[in-house]
């Protein structure tokens, strides 16, 4: 066992606090990671709080993470010491379902287990990535391609492949128009992607404040929802919609841009549920969908493809006694576009 | 113009009465059709009752239509007097939309023709099929085969269209875990539709009183939907599920059968919105569908299918005067599975 400094919270309502965890000794296939780098989540926030169901404090969150390997397990394969990895929002699954085994880990039938809040074979709770290592077994470890920083790389282990994966899945490419709604951490870089894809991009965003923004990232339009007349303007518009908004959201006014046979896709989940109109769906043949994550292999070809067209997200990097405030941040909405830890502070 | 007997309403809460309409002059490319047989579907009674919008009375209610040729226009090129045909849910489309280019002129950018409570291109009325005669532009007229009667082949130019398309576009077939949700007019032809597209068919009806029925029109599992140990057994067991209830239900239980990948497909629209929790579609990469009827070729295409593999429903023959008691027999469910008006006795 070894000895990992974290930050953990002891309640829904505690702040961070520096904190000790074991990490286990490697078992065969394991791999120990040094980490370098931590992306904030949204999710983290929900955990941390409570809103996703009971948690066992205390909680160590964070489940985008980079580093590198500083020890491997007598039959690991696929990695070295000294590698550049990362870490995403599983870090085990059965292996046997038929969804583990077509390379969808993340539905694994029997439950994958999360990064944190989890309990991993051994019985034991999974703590996340806000801490200065983590072992994970090799199958859930992917590489970091060498132009890729490990700052950057971190976000596109949640973020990255959240928006790649439904992306990739619904055919977004040459010829589709496809629609980002928010402009956050998801959306950003959800729009980068889309547009090396080759599919003209159109961010819906509350309000026209990161435009500027939305287009260098690669959109070709980017509109406001506060403002009605969107809705009646793009009506019928977008083959695929990628809605990262986990709020409340009137989802009839948004399956309505959809054309023909069109998809919206939601990757977060609203507490509540949603009022669909069945004749927003009937009307067009639409389609609505959800998508989570994405399996091992496609996250490893969500960072290679990241890597051949220069894809990074946006990101302000803190020090692991901003994590509190960072979170009221996020809250407020007041991020661009994702807040990644430097655990070398920790 | 020629006058035809009819059954009207005159008002959401009056009682069937003998009434004469006009039918139009042939246009170049109308085709006259005596009608033999008219399928009630439950929208009929949504509309006839004005539960769908505002409706102009007197209504003639009627899209499940089959007759013969009576007359054609000057440069009708398809049909002949005597042949056989069929008219479903529309009588018309612009023609010029990408929609209708693509055959799918149910979903005309500018909206279809419908068959009754529209307005044709004249700017007329139109009026259904619980008449003697109709007059349709050549296009929206289908070829009923030989070897389908014209009684049998009235409910399947709205019922059968409406589920053979949705199963066709999503893939029914062999290797396939259909699922048909309602055992009513529309349930029991996609039963013997999916069969026969070689899918392994489950019917979930609200009771097991249909089951023999349902397990000779080709299921090979039939479950009580009130039973909840039903839901706990088949979750997560269907690549597709056809909703022909138009009722508001649980949507999130149906959901929770799907496999990965899978998609419920609604092609009735309950009045309320169905609240659809998001976690439900995310957690196996679901999709929630709604689809309405289909174009003009399919149609053509489900006829020659059920023709092809002696495909019919399954019909109760009423005389005109019987409407009103039908009408009042379908909302208590009391119908094996299609009521059809016998025309000659109007």
């Amino acid at each position: 066992m070894i000895t990992a400094k974290a930050r953990a919270v002891d309640g829904p309502d505690k702040p961070f606090q520096a904190a000790e965890i074991q990490r286990r000794d490697l078992d065969l296939h394991d791999v120990q990671i040094e980490i370098k780098y931590a992306g904030i989540c949204h999710s983290d926030i929900h955990t941390a709080h409570g809103e996703w169901g009971e948690v066992n404090y205390p909680l160590v969150p964070g489940h985008e993470i980079a580093g590198v390997v500083t020890a491997v397990g007598s039959e690991v394969t696929k990695y070295n010491i000294g590698d550049r990895v990362g870490v995403g929002c599983m870090v085990d699954s059965c292996g046997e379902c038929e969804n583990c085994r077509e390379g969808e880990e993340q539905y694994c039938l029997k439950g994958n287990v999360p990064t944190y809040a989890g309990v991993d074979k051994y019985g034991e709770p999974t703590q996340g990535g806000y801490s200065t290592h983590i072992v994970v077994t090799e199958d859930f470890v992917v590489r970091v391609p060498d132009n890729i920083g490990l700052d950057v790389a971190a976000p596109l282990l949640c973020a990255g492949i959240t928006t790649y994966s439904p992306l990739n899945h619904w055919n977004a490419g040459p010829g589709k128009k496809v629609a980002v709604v928010g402009m956050g951490g998801l959306g950003h870089v959800g729009v980068k992607i889309a547009h090396a894809m080759g599919a003209e991009v159109t961010v819906l965003s509350q309000t026209l404040n990161k435009k500027e923004d939305g287009l260098q990232f690669g959109a070709k339009e980017y509109y406001a929802t506060s403002d009605q007349e969107t809705f009646e303007k793009l009506a019928g518009t977008f083959d695929l919609i990628i809605n990262t908004v986990s709020a409340k959201i009137d989802i009839n006014a948004y399956l309505s841009l959809l054309t023909l046979d069109g998809t919206l896709v939601n990757v977060g989940a609203p507490a509540e549920p949603l009022g669909v109109n069945a004749f927003s769906l009937i009307g067009h043949r639409r389609s609505f969908a959800g998508s989570m994550i994405g399996g091992i292999r496609e996250t490893q070809e969500m960072l290679d493809f990241c890597a051949e067209h220069d894809i990074a997200p946006k990101i302000e990097i803190i020090s692991a006694d901003q994590i509190d405030e960072a979170y009221e941040r996020v809250l407020a909405s007041d991020v661009k576009y994702r807040f990644v830890i430097d655990i070398s502070t920790m």
